[in-house]
């Protein structure tokens, strides 16, 4: 495909609205993600940074629903944003009442139109349906407010009831026609019949909301588009009710640079945005999700880092700077000899040969053994092949620990430093950071480190479980290095782990600098 | 949109090949995802299921790469699965000759064929390319294998070299064409033109390796099939390199959905199969991952429950026991009192009205502070509701633990039961361990109770950072409960979740049965 072919592509087959909108609702529907639950402080977070990134329009929030999605509406709305901002409500005047009362201006009405929604949640007539709609339309519009109204399950709905009812709540003064996808299931195809047939018959702009649940919302969302749409319903990282919505990252990156349409959003700040909303969620996303996973700009297979190595875009359809993301070289079994090398090069460390084709062999091996090898393991069987004569600086020879009520728990720690052997006794909150204050003081003559990271896999199973810990130390010349321990005492995988990441320290101060 | 608009919409877009393939390349291209790495076993644990799935095809790896993909492919193939193997070659004898020495007869060949994959990558010019792709075939087909050709980039190939070089390996005897979406670029309108092009201009069965870089994998490739392509290549999970591939659950499911396009496959598998996948791998889906992540048939919001009592397909485009999974009914501050009640009904606990009134506001407000309710929450809620004026039956009143070298971890506890204190020691693996085991003695004669499940939440920062402990306790009756505790002090979170579990599991014995 060149580029010509896709401008002529575009002429044909695009009819873009002069505005399209982002209207995220993160904080609506992706906090409908069972099993999440934001407080007021963590949305006004959010809130404050979708505002910053450029979105359009932010759905706050379901008012009526509890005094927590009022208060958060309120809080939200005195920041003062540029983004407008949008309150849901049913079709009942208690929910517009509550929108009005949050202070909003614009909101966001519902009422299911399928057979289904009719028949077995709704209980009512198409009439009854369309009475309520125009009603609660009305009364929101009596009261100033701008209006978007969703047809809930339209994309079920029978296309006859579903214009009828447009028809009807444009007269009542609707803004926006919404048109959710409720349950996912549309196509590109069908999207593209569906949003140009309603394009034809209305001239009120258009919004779509478009689910998941075949992992098509995004591909589904850039169709209507391509059409017409003015406007998208999008999250952060697609969350949203069972498997989520379109997610705004996907949409925004996919026009920009797959189309040539910037919307204006300060996109550098997508990757840190996604990391806040899946730190405050603890919906974190998987290695491969799209622009904003760990892997999205990480290469690991030795074929690809060569090209990478000349030119990023071999392998990447946009620089990770685009998304405020950075590039990672990864090694494992597929790696081959260039990448081993640059990142050797990167940290300084100078083998020979010989040495070289020893630690090359060791990570192929490790590798085949189903072990993912860092760029620290490289830096450590490195050093290990540069120092493999020398003992280990650091040995543990005894520990004592004791902890009750009443007192803090106290941690003995005996380490043998470079064969001479030192003692000492320390309290902490816990016996862990008892036994790691312990060392800290014991070897803070040899070396001043901070524990940088502390990390303890979690844990499945009986208490006899395996533990497994990483961690990152520095010392004060800015070095870090990593260590890693497994064993069925927490404690003892802790202080291991420790003791492991500050012998690789000790090693590249005395080895390489 | 009503059905009949969509068998319309379907007769006049799709060009259906009478066959279509499902090439899994899980063990492959999945495989490359940047820090997975299998073990042989787990190489052949996943063929053996992907088999009992029934895709035609599996590429088990890259035979030409190390010793650990050599023995894997052979191990695999003395499975005699009904799955045709497939080993992946560039286009070098050499590579070949691997793929042969694995005892495979089908073999999957590349070379890159864009612009910025011959200046950068290869730099080799448009002969050279050629020449290179059609002895490799030759080679090939003179041994006897079924030839896969791909010209990696693709899609990013000048249409005409991409024809050109097409047609010379069609000529040396390719039995396959395969257009990789190398970096993800391909949106489905784009997809639709190049599919339909080549299709009119080759009769050589072609298929399709789309990348996700922009979340439009399995979109495209629903396209391709429209549009008459052949085969399409997946991964389960969708991984991959950077973003991954087309993931084999969502394409599968939206064909069977969404189109109605039944391939044979038991997608009754694809639940366990992805966990499987999940969990050898270590890239774990989200919750919102389309088909089988956590929350893929789950519901919060008090409405949509309401719907889903009523008919499940209000609020799913599916059943969960098409693919394995299950439905699950989450509370949360969307939470309506409709489906607390049903929740309640489910676990024979009965509240009169202003108990339930008073269990609804509690979780509400849980919902507002940013807490998940879960089941096990609200059974809490409502027992301690019930049990209002019962003390605690079981308080720790003592504690200590002792562990250091050569001896086993040493805990002493004391814990008032029903107002009367006991006390015992006992040893472990680890401190955690020591003490449960003391605190299983001392209540022996009150219950007997079985630790279900210990769970560690990970705790990143320094070892002065809260931990958080999950435990699922039971009776002997079959009763659970859960505990839950936070604490600075790994070792005193475990003892208070696992004394607050058996509190619960007390209080269902003495207030509910």
């Amino acid at each position: 495909m060149n580029a010509k072919n896709i401008e002529t592509l575009k002429k044909e087959n695009m009819n873009l609205a002069e505005k399209i909108y982002i209207f995220d609702t993160t904080l609506r529907d992706g906090e409908q993600t069972p099993g999440v639950a934001l407080t007021v402080d963590e949305k006004i977070q959010i809130a404050q940074k979708l505002n910053n990134l450029g979105v359009d329009k932010i759905e706050v929030g379901f008012p009526a629903s509890s005094p927590g999605e009022m208060e958060s509406a309120k809080r939200i709305k005195n920041r003062e944003l540029d983004s407008r901002l949008v309150g849901l409500a049913r079709s009942l005047t208690g929910d517009i009442d509550a929108v009005i009362d949050a202070d909003l201006d614009y909101i966001h009405t519902f009422i299911g139109t399928s057979p289904l929604h009719r028949d077995y949640k709704l209980k009512k007539s198409k009439e009854d349906i369309i009475h309520s709609s125009v009603v609660a339309i009305d009364y929101a519009k009596d009261h100033g407010l701008t209006v978007e109204f969703s047809a809930e399950d339209a994309t079920r709905t029978e296309r006859d009831f579903l214009f009828e009812i447009f028809n009807e709540v444009v007269d009542a003064g609707a803004d926006f026609l919404d048109i959710p996808d409720t349950v996912g299931v549309l196509t590109p195809i069908v999207t593209r019949e569906l949003i140009t047939d309603i394009k034809n018959n209305f001239k009120t702009p258009i919004s779509v909301h478009f689910h998941n649940d075949f992992g098509l919302a995004t591909a589904n969302t850039l169709t209507a588009i391509e059409c017409g749409a003015n406007q998208a319903h999008v999250t952060i990282n697609g969350l949203g009710e069972r498997t989520g919505n379109c997610s705004l990252e996907e949409l925004v990156m996919a026009l920009k640079s797959a189309y040539n349409i910037d919307l204006g959003l300060d996109t550098t700040r997508l990757y840190s945005l996604s990391n806040l909303v899946g730190r405050l969620t603890g919906v974190k996303m998987p290695v491969n999700k799209p622009i904003v996973g760990d892997n999205a700009f990480a290469h690991e297979s030795g074929i690809h880092v060569h090209g990478i190595l000349n030119n990023a875009s071999t392998y990447e359809p946009m620089s990770p700077e685009m998304v405020g993301h950075s590039r990672k070289i990864v090694l494992g079994k597929h790696t081959g000899a260039n990448a081993v090398k640059a990142k050797l090069k990167e940290h300084h460390i100078d083998l020979n040969e010989k040495q070289f084709d020893k630690v090359f062999k060791n990570i192929k091996s490790l590798g085949d053994n189903g072990k993912c090898v860092t760029d620290d393991d490289l830096i450590a069987i490195a050093i290990t092949e540069l120092a493999s004569a020398r003992e280990t600086p650091i040995v543990i020879k005894g520990l004592s620990i004791s902890m009750g009520a009443n007192v803090s728990p106290t941690a003995t720690v005996k380490l043998e430093i470079d064969g001479v052997e030192k003692e000492t006794a320390s309290t902490g909150v816990g016996p862990v950071d008892a036994a790691l204050n312990a060392i800290r003081e014991l070897i803070q003559d040899t070396m001043d480190i901070e524990l940088e990271e502390y990390n303890l896999e979690a844990i499945t199973g009986g208490t006899d479980a395996l533990a497994e810990v990483f961690v990152i130390s520095s010392d004060s010349d800015g070095n870090k290095s990593t260590g890693r321990s497994t064993n069925q005492d927490i404690v003892m995988a802790s202080i291991l782990a420790v003791l492991d990441s500050i012998n690789k320290l000790l090693l590249i101060n005395r080895s390489i600098l």
